[in-house]
């Protein structure tokens, strides 16, 4: 009689490392790990991952490339709506794993599996995240998650992969890094205490650019599209080019402090140096080349979008009538904007754009007005004030 | 018989030095001169424009030191909400015109004026916010506009003032400043492009500080009260102490790129190093000490706080109730936060409060949980996930 | 020498009379009377309109039906948002006078004409709507308001059109009635004091049905299809069925108090019976096949449109953004409603739709839970409870 | 040894009924029976209760009357606020539940009692409330909750009091019925569908009444302080007083769809004459009082406040902001209220207040302005459409 299946949600990090053996082991089950790349493995990463997941027990390893699915799918409306959770986290692991819950469920579903599995902690948002899309899409299969169930401590994961037959240099890792296309975040120390800022040696990417260095980047309708005149098949390419150019800058090291889904608070520090600048590019093209209420109303729905998104609401419908409106505020936002990199940092020096609201023959700001007469902002002004003249009157507000 | 008097909105500048000799000779008035500091001079400077003023002909001149007045009344609400008008500028100059056109309004009708002035271009946001007021608290006051309704040129003015005996060195200003307590305004040349940013030289104050230097900041229910240890009386000194240490590195420089009152586009550089630290410490030290929903809630009134303020609505009553509301969410926005300071830039560090939701004992953010289980988690998300669930259900979505 | 042509924004009433007459005998225009029917004229008030304006001097008269168009690009919109004015106003005339004034903007352009006039006063919302579409899509044409720039009361406009041997029974017409497919407006003697009521004379359409009865309105993506089982060609001949069932029983009116764009209150009666039935029976069905979030989201945008709908800012593209919005959100809205009609009210008694949320296998409100267990939903209380209960102990909060 | 003590939030329905029993034979728990009065029950009725309760086997019965403290407490901001919960339902339920579940927490701290227990079904909102106001309350007491753990039908219950020698006519309760001072609700039969009314006899409340009657309201504050001319000590008197008169003309009938806090949709009737008059009277007031950005911060507050109320989230430090801010707004909304009780409905007629901004000398809506010229809302019109024509100029639009 063949064993249950059960398809593991595989990174090759510690936890779901231990997942591999203690569900082969102690559940008697079949292991399918399947990794998910949402942008960051290399070649040679999957080779080891691969190799460590049979190593450990399992019956079949399984990598699927979902970077640009998920740009498709994710990022790209995270760009059209300038989204930074609490002004400053661009969401790089957040959205990343709903992406990954969603391939497990659908492999699962495909490979007739029983069960699927994550590594996740009882103590984070993205055990939330794996059981909400497992629950939605996975009708039918079991959620097992060992570590969440016995509490493990990292220590206790090691010592019985140890006692296991199973060496590794578990111990030299004080963080937790996730790497993706959206960015990195680094975890540990420092982040679970409220005081202190992560060490210079806690970030994976290491400054090794001094020299300022000015890129242009232009989009066609709220996508990158090129950097330094050059243009990609696909927008990840070209936030891949964008990387490779900003990343020695140490550009885009931060610590988001937020609110867990399970409401507890939680910091975590990140570095996403493309990201950073291809958001901040963005939102000053959308300065020149949208109305105000246009600018107002994407900035709740696309706040509002991140925090769902964060949340594991991802599957929520009103998410797809948000993204629709998202998309529908890019027609004009097509142009260039100038960046200068510098260590640590970006200026952002100006855009050029055939939609710019403000090159016009209609006035510049505090010099010039053609299109009106003093008398008409006197007008403006006296029907403006209106409401809160009356309510003085009849109030008698003292000032 | 007498001269019909009016008060002038006076800044020693290029429009408002025109103005004097404009009304006096070719109007024929009395001419009061007002200047409202709101920590925009020193003395010296004030001498100076006095001496400017009468030179020009004014009848009287005055100056009211409105700083603190503008930090109660203002500034307090704009820190309580992390006011960033489009995520950028801390509102410098907006802020300012309310309460010097409210000065002037109180000075005229004090020494019975028959009218009040002010120089602002018909293009611009200015003439809005001092129209506005004078027509909600001037009430019988004439408003008289000579830059506006004759449409003059910098040139021009100038033209006028040496043709009137009066040489100055104008023409060196090539860009137009505006200096205050929550920040230094730079706009001309370049701003008037939608591509360049300001050269280092425009800035008023230039990097002289190269070794990094940390600061302790203390809030007390949201307001700044002490610097590395040293309490102050009233925050605008401890404001002022601050910018002493953060000014020299040369922070919180960046092109405002924003919609005017009038409907166009304008773009105006700023500095302003003890705004931007100060508001994003206090930003920090909230994401630690308030819930989730009064964050969302603070930033949705914050923002428009931002906007009515900017647009000259600020005697709105409903602006009353936002400052009300923000101020009840200080209660517990009471810590030290830890700030960098770096040549361009800060970092911040971390936070300490009695308040901080995060140190607690139930639990830290993706390591232990103490107060819950990972079956309440289950329970939680399966709940979480219901209408989901069901809306996939019945509506059979293919993913 | 031809005379200078204009177009005028031509309803037949007293305002517009008197402009054909002025502009064609004091101005010496040309006068072009263009009535803009949005479902408010049968074809013999359009004969006696037409007869009129050649009467008073018109050069031409021309009727065009844009009942169609003006669902099609507006008051669909206002249905997929279930919107109403302060609660209560389904915004009958505001949203008719931007398309009245965009199809005089193209008629002008269309006929060479070398201005645009409307008979608006200097105190309510029209003259804006109407000003500001001609600022936008009228480039070049002057606007030329009569009524307005000679303030001139009702009584003064009889005077000078029977002294120009032109009589008429406007003294009869107490009230200011303005009717269209989306409502009929009353306004005058009580509506411009705060604390009476319209008598019951003062409404066009009186009681005449005693007699309840039920009907069930059927919608097709959120767009009203059929009426008791008959399907029409397009929603608006659905709209006038059900107004024609629903009329005679006095359903649909109510007096709205609202801000003008001009800063001042008004108010105003109006019967709606259609459209305050379409809406409500909309609204209830969406509310059985929307997620919370989509209703939320939705009635932000909604009322916003409808604000800047009634402001005149019908051209903001942030509009067009809304709109493909809400009609994203209208995939579901399929289904039928029933409504008993009363006399002066309408009782919604339930839906029937494929995509009802509520009757599912998963459980029913209050009395059965198939998809969770009682231990699901306390784990689910114990994490939702974890921020306040975490702000609780942390502050010690005595209740 | 003594027993375990509970404390049992009790109504004496037929839910609570058999937790008395279940508790006290079952598990061998001293059961101490706790009635939070908020405005639901008549001495008589309360007598009945404790008599039950005692012959169920409860140690202690205590009613404790609640109804000011739920007035003061949350009431009050409920009509500040003009809350109805998807713009239907006046949370009737939603509110007490909060309240009762505090009271029987604090009593439980008071006696000493080990646990607390509640009779909710695991397929409502109740359950929610009550574990999440003992969770952050009632630290260290257990939550027993017998009817949700058993999965218990009501007639399983009627059986087993049967069995246990306990007769009543709990057949006859066809729908579940629950009041208190703002409004009853009525669940069970047709509320289960989706497209059936109650009929009329399920109503608490008949139609007694047929003559129209006109009442005056008088709101000081926002507060309900005055019913035809009579002044009561509490406003809870006087919305006792206008219930009375307006009970009997069956008035505030309406079917509640909404989203439950567990994800399933709900249904449930009710009658709540005089919260509806109230809400609907107390926001016609300040239509007239407030400005529209006071009223536009309002209503986002206010729905948000009555959302997070229903979801059992009354704990969160937002809602105090949130009353802080609906207080705040309340200093002019002072006034009285002009309404018409007719059968099934009623008629708001207008208002009188020294606040009224209509009233004044400044101009009449449509009619009259006096403190403008046309000349300056063609100036305001030109201004206000300033970025709506820079956009079509610039972006070429064809209409």
């Amino acid at each position: 009689m063949s064993k249950p299946k059960v398809v593991l949600a595989y990174s090759g990090g510690l936890d779901t490392s231990f997942c591999v053996k203690y569900l082969t082991k102690e559940k008697g089950l079949e292991v399918h790990a399947l990794t998910v790349d949402t942008g960051g493995f290399t070649a040679a990463q999957l080779q080891a991952m691969e190799a460590r997941a049979y190593e450990l027990g399992a019956t079949s390893f399984k990598a699927v490339d979902a970077v640009q699915d998920f740009y498709n799918r994710c990022i790209r409306y995270l760009v059209y709506g300038n989204v930074l959770r609490n002004n400053t986290y661009p969401l790089s692991v957040s959205a990343e794993r709903m992406f990954q819950a969603w391939e497990v469920a659908n492999y699962a579903k495909l490979i007739g599996a029983n069960a699927v599995a994550h590594g996740s902690t009882g103590a984070g948002n993205d055990q939330v995240r794996f059981d909400i899309v497992f629950q939605i899409l996975g009708e039918g299969l079991e959620i097992i998650t060992p570590i969440r169930d016995l509490r493990l401590s990292r220590q206790e994961e090691i010592e019985y992969l140890q006692q296991n037959g199973f060496e590794s240099n578990w111990e030299k890792a004080k963080y937790s890094i996730n790497q993706g296309i959206w960015g990195t975040s680094v975890g540990g120390v420092e982040t679970l205490t409220s005081h202190q800022s992560l060490p210079e040696s806690a970030y994976p990417t290491q400054l090794t650019q001094n020299e300022p260095e000015t890129v242009e980047i232009y989009f066609e309708k709220g996508e990158l599209q090129a950097v330094n005149g050059q243009t990609f098949a696909h927008p990840v390419e070209a936030i891949q080019a964008l990387q490779a150019l900003a990343g020695p800058f140490a550009i885009g090291r931060d610590i988001h402090v937020g609110d867990t889904i399970i409401g507890i608070k939680g910091r975590v520090g990140f570095e996403a140096a493309a990201p950073l600048i291809l958001l901040k590019a963005h939102h000053l093209l959308e300065k020149h080349v949208l109305t105000k209420w246009q600018q107002y109303w994407k900035e709740q729905l696309a706040n509002w979008y991140g925090m769902l998104l964060h949340e594991g609401q991802f599957l929520d419908p009103v998410m797809r009538n948000i993204e629709t409106f998202l998309e529908d505020t890019q027609a004009n936002v097509t142009g260039k904007v100038f960046v200068e990199l510098l260590p640590y940092r970006f200026e952002l020096q100006g855009i050029e754009s055939a939609f710019d609201l403000m090159n016009s023959s209609f006035g510049s700001y505090g010099e010039m007005n053609r299109a009106w007469t003093g008398e008409d902002v006197k007008g403006f002004t006296k029907i403006l004030g209106n409401q809160s003249k009356i309510h003085n009157a009849i109030n008698k507000i003292e000032h």
